[in-house]
């Protein structure tokens, strides 16, 4: 075969805000499958924050990427090649060779998924990585009941966006941030939460005692900042705050700021958790049994910020950054 | 009768830290029991950090202390006229009346206590609230477990002492922070701990990598600032901080710096809990029956600074904020 594959390297270790030099497209030869190994041609990546962490050469829960060696990160595909009786050409998988146009996998690596009942790209979001990530935060972490008040920041992201929704169908009061007036709206007459304000322009102790006046029991924490601070001045008595990330540090070159209300967890008995997605993958199929239906009905609603093409997924994941996305960020090959 | 009691009264709120105008020294008329009542003399009174906090015309867990009335506070005294079948003349009881002289009070508002295995001003520290304080944080909510590795800070401290000895008779290695040499040798030297530094000298974040240089897997937080972002900088995966108090903020008229590194609770899957003791009140007898013979035979030590004299309880209570205690303060009349 004499197709190239091409593919995004790590150029250089982004300091601060990653850059488009820090990323490098590619031509490799066609990689050529061995015993046990499937060929795939993927079709969706997942762009998303948490790579950021990657990208510095620092000791953190996962490796960092290599300067010069592709980046990683889930992507569905089809199979080409199966030379393992586990799958077989037109499957449609799941795996975590992201950033490139074909990825060779040991048949172990490639989760076959049903991409009949919804699209294939819903399971790099609504119902993958960032799906669970919600569930969990929301179920596991946070521990929301029925009839308690729930605060995502982030709400207009992939997994914010499901926090609200699956809060909704548990019978929780949803409430919801978001960068501008057009994401806000989409929170509150799409998707059902019950508020939501613009952290750009209206202050979030201010915005939170006026949507969540007898305060919030869940406050699940994408962003970091002046909104976590926020949410512990508005919590009730035994809140709960299930962090998933800060995404409003990623790119801090400079200490951040700082919680000034961290004291609050004293008088208030609040109960911070942080937490990450790989802890929680043994229920991935309770998970995908109770949010598959409700996703393929239409229940949850979910939306896509989709990119094309290989050589732009440098710019879907920098614009991540510059909350330019409302739903999942895909690249589309 | 024509003796008077004395007492203190709040003159003025604190801003800031509080200084000896906020209180005043009055003489009252004796109370005199009715039907169901029983009548203290007073020999020791508590003075807490927490009580800062009531000073302050602010909506918390416990309502504020009242402009001209009379302050409150743990006590331990003898039993002058009972007219309640539950006490007599002579009994030792623990109580909630403080910051004067001869306290009046609903039989039910005294507790007896035992003053012939310990001295009756143990049950104001080690085996009284700070004590409680201390067994809890360490089991309930940062929930030690043997082969741990257990940071308290302020360690000097009523509580902080206690959590330490604990810590070690579980089976746990203890480490601590003190203010001043003679606190860190005697933490080290006298209670056993595994090691010891002095945060006015030495970095937190230093001490704590060569003291636990495997890491910790709980903090008890007592001071806030520097050594709480220091403690979850040296935080195993999974760590738990148990957050007391912070005295340090206690006092800040300005919002204090912040937590720069709350960040972390991510990455290493950290727990952070607020609690108040009140929460465990219902563990008193088991904290009592695992922790009094360990201080009747001097297992545990316990330490007091003693001030003397109703007058001087304003002084007991502003040296707290200045680090002035080893071990539980207590005003003795």
């Amino acid at each position: 075969m004499s197709e190239k594959s091409h593919q995004i390297v790590l150029a250089s270790r982004p300091k601060g805000a990653p850059v488009p030099e820090n990323f490098r497209l590619e031509a490799v030869a066609m990689p050529a499958p061995g015993a046990g190994e499937v060929l795939i041609r993927n079709r969706f990546l997942s762009v998303d924050p948490y790579m950021r962490g990657r990208m510095n050469d620092a000791k953190s829960y996962v490796p960092p990427f290599q300067i010069g060696q592709p980046l990683e990160g889930g992507a569905v595909g089809e199979v080409v090649t199966a030379n393992d009786p586990s799958l077989k050409p037109g499957d449609w998988v799941l795996h975590n060779a992201g950033w490139r146009e074909w990825a060779l996998l040991p048949a172990a690596g490639a989760q076959k998924i049903d991409a009949a009942i919804v699209p294939p790209s819903a399971y790099l979001g609504v119902l993958g990585m960032p799906g669970l990530t919600a569930w969990a935060g929301l179920n596991k972490v946070g521990l929301a009941q029925p009839g308690e008040t729930v605060f995502v920041s982030g709400a207009a992201g992939a997994v914010g966006s499901l926090v609200g929704q699956l809060a909704k169908v548990k019978g929780c009061t949803a409430i919801g941030s978001a960068g501008g007036p057009d994401k806000v709206a989409w929170l509150t007459d799409e998707l059902g939460f019950d508020g939501a304000f613009d952290y750009r322009t209206e202050d979030p102790v201010q915005a939170l005692g006026r949507l969540a006046p007898k305060g919030i029991d869940v406050y699940f924490e994408n962003v970091g900042g002046p909104q976590f601070d926020a949410a512990l001045i508005n919590m009730k008595l035994h809140g709960r705050v299930a962090v998933c990330g800060m995404i409003a540090q990623y790119n801090a070159t400079e200490p951040p700021e700082g919680s000034r209300a961290i004291m609050l967890v004293v008088p208030k008995r609040i109960n911070i958790r942080g937490f990450i997605v790989v802890d929680y993958w043994q229920h991935l199929p309770e998970f995908l049994a109770e949010v598959a239906p409700l996703v393929a009905t239409g229940k949850i609603k979910f939306r896509e910020t989709v990119y094309e093409g290989i050589e732009n997924t440098p710019d879907a994941f920098l614009a991540l950054f510059k909350g330019a996305n409302t739903g999942k960020m895909v690249v589309k090959l």
